[in-house]
């Protein structure tokens, strides 16, 4: 309500401001995604230098200690600095984001002291070669950047600006940290169009029906490369290649046909089984390693320290049991590679010969990634080194999200997918047309497929860093098998983790036993409301005592014949009333003059994890006898559902609309004009089966492997 | 509520059919799409073939007879199968999907007959060479495809199938046609990403927060591409081109730094003030159309015949006007051209030379876009035949859209749109690194930027029908600019056909007065409400004396101490129960008995176009004065706002649920359980300011240019 007043001057201010605030989100963003990477293969590239010319003049132990003395340091600092300064910037933050978009306001996750962890963590734990991605804190970083941004700075560091007051909302809040995950993800992939679907599949409720298009759409796609195939043979008459409007200007490249579905459909249910282990592992480690963090900070960086003393031994010692392999004739690049990344690591090989093993795990992530993709290397790896830098990424990479500090999983993900599907292309060999390189980018799919289960946005990911468009079908074949299979066993990776860290995450569908129950079989406890003109006493009394978000106001005999709901008034706004004592002696209707003292912007929703509390509020025995008129600030016209609404329906509205507060209101009309308040707990499956036992789960659970497709 | 009752069994078939019809959607669709490009491709190519080897013979004359009276005879077949057959399947189609997604049910517009007419219809006007594209009506057939699966076959010609039964309500049915017109965009231009964003941007109500997290993306992806052209040069230390990941694999194609940013400016600036200009004249033209049409259905074909022989001498006239070119020395293609396609007609020419005027116009469209978006050819065009070509195109579209064929709109404006982009990149010249190709293909981007609207889907289809990735930076940027800039000028092509075709399209924005009314203020006329027994004949009174599609159920008196909102029955329903005669001799509760004898599929949605009538519906006297429990078979829970709830909360709730009756009630208990009832036609801005004309659009006029703008 406070928008009415709004003049046609502050109308364009809101809307130049929005765009110009989403036009900075986009150019800090892209910054600080560069700023990382820069760091990162500069930090990363000089330790594997050092470390490589230390190996060449024969020096391994010292190469050792340097390389493993330097991966400490750097693990040690960014888990030091995120276990005591900001331990909300640990993890991928995508789930923190997922949840915050969903209406869960977790502490601290948009402040700008995360924020400053979360790079500089980020760049330092990744530079210490740990097997993490950087995506998922770039992700984080840029919904940190805009939360920032929107509060019109940080205000603990005074860093304010009064021009951005119209953003203090949620409705904005959220828009702006949309933009924000999405720049995130274009910044870490280079992938504009993948960042706008990541945002709209992982972060809002429509995934289900992107899902069911993408598959459409998937359909089509195939069928017409099928069709296309037939007719490249001369069989349509003037048709030709012409028609569908395709310009192949690249098509000398990636050729492929009907007869490589299979490999690709072997591919994606590997990926899927991988996938869905691959999540449940990491959920056991997740948990066992809260059971370690209960213990105190120490253990928590003892830990990091243990997982970075293990990854540099294994990266270290692993390329030895490689045997070496002879310098092809034909190499387009030197071999063996003496500088930084290249495909022909020298290692402990002598002259003309290079180490396989050490291309792949003895570099960074990003240069391994490149490695796997590159075509026309077919027989530059062998079996055992590929196989055994499967084994690796997949286990490290489980064991190494736990720790403090930022972690990313895709680029873990794509590399451990990668890996695997490049080996399914070398033991296929002849068998199939595809070369390696491509069943590399297929395997990293299936498996992004297999844990993230994000479809679309993915294969737009992945076409963006591999910037050819003709993947596209087996690409999706690839993914939906991949999902499919993964979704048989178990969640996807992020809502387990938000499982994990207790955010009562509020899906979009249903659960079936919702349909059995009304809204009024879940409504609990006793309600708390105000009269529209409250006694101060009774106010402090109620907020004290109970930690309501939303209450409802409720006008009585004096003012109204019958009581009627008048709104619902938010504990935020009740707090700011109780700070500007503008309280009255008598119970009274407020006049303007008192209404005059308050400024929109007071009640402007505060920054994330800094609500005033009601114990900092000290009222005197005289000011606790006044009264308070609650009119004018509560919300007059709040979501109301009647008692009788199915439960399904009820959440289809609180989800879509996207409130925090819903209001029961009675079916007769001769009971209390609201008889309860449903918050997004109320729709926790805990909650109501607590509740109800008899509509148990294990009804249902034989379902388990089919709900996910339901919308 | 026919859902509570399913077993699991039922359960498992749903979803598996949900799937099953999904893939057959895109089978279908991909089917259709291919034989309708061969189809195309053949007739119009023969049709080519001939005329040209008549011309190489010098009977020129003849030429043009053949050539106008094969479009003559495809145009009057096209148009007079629509007239008569199907009038639903004319136009482009897009609009009546996007109205139904958005629940607008216009009579006939997804029926079998239709679909088939759509189908041959567009296959014959597009061989007739005139000026309009296959893409709008492959998503309307996409779109019937889809609905007529879901429906189980079409009723009236006998072909259903019990299985589907599920599938009767508007949710699934809403689904199934997103995914259908999906696929339909996916198989005109292979571009299954870009149908599943098409779907998402146009088809939902999404779109607002969509373009904004476009533009954050955008401004990510030129700064890093500027970045790393910093980093080329190599000062940046070890990174190099490495840390982002990206491939680029192709990257000796499409060169382009900052210093082209400005051409690209201009582009983008030029396209949306032609955009608007082509939706500004469109509409007008649709109008006199609309004008002529009710005059009758001859006229109707009349036109159509007028336009095709106007168009066969445009096409063949004009290239007489351009002067032969020698062949260039270098040609990579045999010219000139004897075939169908190829970048060099010989027309009229003596040999060795070719008319380059009649390679872009006497040509099937996707020849001509090919013949422009091909690079290399920068000196193959001279800027008369240019511009001659894009002012044909430009006007020759608009009128061709009109006539009473399936007609689409986007390969008009991508051909439009290429040959001014081609024009500017000519005048240029050396200004610019970029080659005419690449203008031309940017061109294309800003006109459909500036007449469709669409930013992301747009920006992927073109990307996947050029299949390259490089161009994204840039034409992000230009479909913003040309956006933005038509944005200020008129609304998207779409809402302007849909607004003059009279659908109530509901915009997911709420208008600022919205703001300052109360639901309870456009609550209008008397409330027709049925009580929880009622008498048959006071039903059939009603039904017959209103048009109202949805009815409050309100127990009195005899039933509850005071009178009680009971549910919602919708007018199908009662129909149904009219016809089975069920009725009661007294007003007593009915029994299980009864109920029994009703099936859930009894009540399910009838196919489009198809509802019952209360005039077909004979009832005696006797029957008359007999009773009809209705409780059994009303809606118990309605989605409900009180009366003072703001309308602007009210559209939020009705556009995102997406419902069709919203309840209100009233504030205080002293009053009737319902007060009134919302339908879409309720929050139609004409209907709102007819009410409250002090709420006068004036003031807000003056803010028109920024409203787009606002979410």
């Amino acid at each position: 309500q406070d928008w009415r007043g709004r003049s046609k001057v502050e109308i364009f201010q809101y809307v130049f401001m929005k765009w110009l605030l989403c036009f900075c989100i986009g150019i800090i963003v892209s910054l600080i995604g560069f700023a990382n990477n820069l760091a990162v293969e500069n930090l990363a590239g000089v330790k594997f230098v050092v470390t490589s010319n230390m190996m060449i003049a024969g020096r391994f132990g010292m190469g050792f200690v340097v390389f493993s003395v330097t991966n400490l340091v750097l693990t040690l600092f960014a888990s030091v600095i995120t276990a005591f300064v900001a331990p909300a910037a640990a993890g991928s933050g995508i789930p923190e984001v997922k949840a915050y978009l969903n209406g869960v306001d977790a502490p601290e996750i948009f402040s700008l002291r995360t924020l400053v962890i979360q790079i500089i963590g980020n760049i330092s734990a990744v530079s210490a070669s740990l097997l993490i991605g950087k995506a998922g804190p770039m992700v984080h970083t840029g919904a940190c950047v805009a939360s920032i941004l929107g509060q019109g700075g940080s205000k603990r560091y005074r860093l304010t600006w009064r021009w951005l007051r119209f953003f203090k909302n949620d409705r904005d809040r959220r828009d702006l940290v949309t933009c924000g995950s999405a720049a995130g993800i274009a910044a870490s992939f280079r992938a504009p169009v993948g960042g706008v679907l990541f945002a709209l599949e992982e972060m809002s409720s429509w995934s289900a029906l992107l899902w069911r298009i993408f598959f459409s759409t998937a359909v089509v796609a195939i069928v017409l490369r099928a069709l296309i195939d037939v007719c490249l043979s001369g069989k349509c008459g003037l048709f030709g290649k012409g028609g569908l409007i395709m310009f192949d200007v690249y098509s000398e490249n990636a050729s492929y046909h009907l007869g490589d579905v299979l490999p690709v459909l072997l591919l994606g249910v590997v990926g899927g089984i991988l996938g869905s282990l691959y999540n449940f592992l990491l959920d056991k480690v997740l948990r066992a390693y809260n059971f370690i963090y209960e213990k105190g900070v120490t253990w928590k960086i003892l830990l990091a320290c243990a997982i970075s003393i293990f990854t540099s031994c294994l990266l270290f010692g692993l390329p030895f049991l490689a045997s070496c392999q002879p310098c092809p004739a034909d190499a387009l690049e030197e071999c063996p590679t003496i500088g930084r990344s290249g495909n022909f690591k020298k290692y402990q090989c002598p002259p003309g010969h290079y180490n396989d093993l050490a291309s792949l795990i003895f570099n960074t992530n990003d240069d391994a990634i490149k490695n796997l993709f590159s075509k026309n290397t077919d027989f530059e790896f062998h079996y055992f080194s590929v196989l055994v830098f499967f084994v690796t990424c997949f286990f490290l990479s489980i064991f190494s999200y736990g720790i403090v500090a930022p972690a990313g999983l895709f680029v873990p993900v794509i590399v451990t997918g990668a890996s695997y599907g490049r080996f399914v292309g070398m033991l296929l060999g002849s068998n199939s047309n595809l070369n390696h390189g491509l069943f590399a980018v297929l395997g990293a799919a299936s498996f992004l497929g297999g844990t993230m289960r994000m479809t679309v946005s993915t294969c737009v990911i992945l076409l963006e860093l591999t910037n050819n468009l003709l993947l596209l079908p087996m690409m999706m074949v690839v993914l939906l098998i991949s999902k499919t299979v993964a979704d048989g066993f178990n969640a996807n990776i992020y809502n387990l983790i938000m499982k994990l860290k207790g955010f009562p995450y509020l899906y979009s569908h249903a659960e079936p036993y919702m349909r059995q129950l009304l809204v009024g079989d879940v409504v609990t406890g006793p309600l708390q409301f105000f009269n529209g003109i409250e006694k101060v006493e009774t106010i402090v009394h109620v907020l004290k005592t109970t930690n309501h978000n939303g209450f409802p106001v409720v006008d009585g005999p004096p003012l109204a014949a019958a009581p009627v709901l008048c709104g619902l008034i938010l504990r935020a706004h009740i707090l700011t009333l109780l700070k500007k004592r503008v309280f009255m002696s008598s119970p009274v209707v407020c006049d303007s003059n008192t209404l005059a003292q308050f400024k929109a912007e007071e009640f402007a929703k505060k920054g994330s994890g800094r609500s005033d509390r009601i114990e900092d509020v000290e009222l005197s025995e005289e000011e606790l006898n006044m009264y308070l008129d609650l009119h004018p600030f509560s919300n007059a016209s709040p979501y109301t559902v009647v008692e009788t609404m199915s439960l399904a329906k009820a959440l289809i509205l609180f989800r879509e609309v996207g409130i925090r507060h819903l209001l029961v209101i009675p079916k007769t009309s001769n009971r209390p004009p609201v008889v309860g308040i449903l918050t997004r707990h109320d729709f926790m499956p805990e909650h109501i089966l607590g509740l109800h036992p008899s509509q148990s789960r294990s009804r249902w659970k034989r379902l388990r492997i089919r709900l996910p497709f339901l919308s």
